[in-house]
């Protein structure tokens, strides 16, 4: 069912300066902050050659990353993506397989303007897992 | 200089459930278990279409996973690899530019067989980076 990794998301205290480690230090190539108020983030791509990694930093009040900044002052994994052909039928199988499906359960549109879910990462081995329709 | 995600880590309690819970309510191809002694880890590949998830378990005393599982008992991502062409040219960039290798600094042969570094999480937003030289 799933397929490709689209994307590694990091949380990340400082933007520039882990914009600056990710182009200087590991010489990737990074794209400039888009900030998506709808989604309380600013967020930076890392093109990689085979999938990328997304910044992700707090925007306004609510963020979703907040919480988890606070808990992990110095920024950490956040979450993974995978994308797959059908979310509509991915969610209805793993419901059917007693993971559990964050929110309402109905698809929202992601970050990249597609639809996503998220799984409980409590039924994943702690890892929060996005599902990204392609 | 960073190339590919060779793959995400991702350290759990229960191997054998992960293994179900990736090949049946996931629908991913997923690997045997291999023991490797030498690193204190049984490890499970799962292949996705352009990198891999490498489930981690703790095997014998002393394992590198056993601190960070007794942390996050119900697992979590432990790093993630990005691939370079030259480990030794990669250490001095990044020691110059002010990152922190662990250990004594010297490449060490990972899981797969090839030379691997990790850096400092301190240095990179929290988050545990493995080099290995492809």
């Amino acid at each position: 069912m799933i397929g490709r990794l689209n994307h590694v998301a990091i949380a990340v205290p400082d933007l520039a300066r882990a914009m600056v480690q990710y182009r200087a230090a590991l010489g990737a190539e990074v794209g400039p902050p888009q900030d998506l108020p709808e989604h309380g983030v600013t967020v930076v791509f890392i093109t990689l050659p085979n999938t990328k990694i997304e910044l992700l930093h707090p925007l306004g009040a609510g963020s979703p990353i907040a919480g988890f900044l606070e808990k992990n002052p110095g920024g950490g994994i956040h979450h993974i993506c995978y994308e797959v052909e059908d979310l509509a039928a991915a969610r209805t199988h793993l419901q059917a397989e007693g993971a559990r499906v964050l929110g309402d359960g109905r698809p929202k549109i992601g970050a990249h303007g597609k639809p996503v879910l998220f799984l409980h990462p409590k039924d994943f081995n702690g890892c929060l897992i996005e599902l990204e329709e392609i």
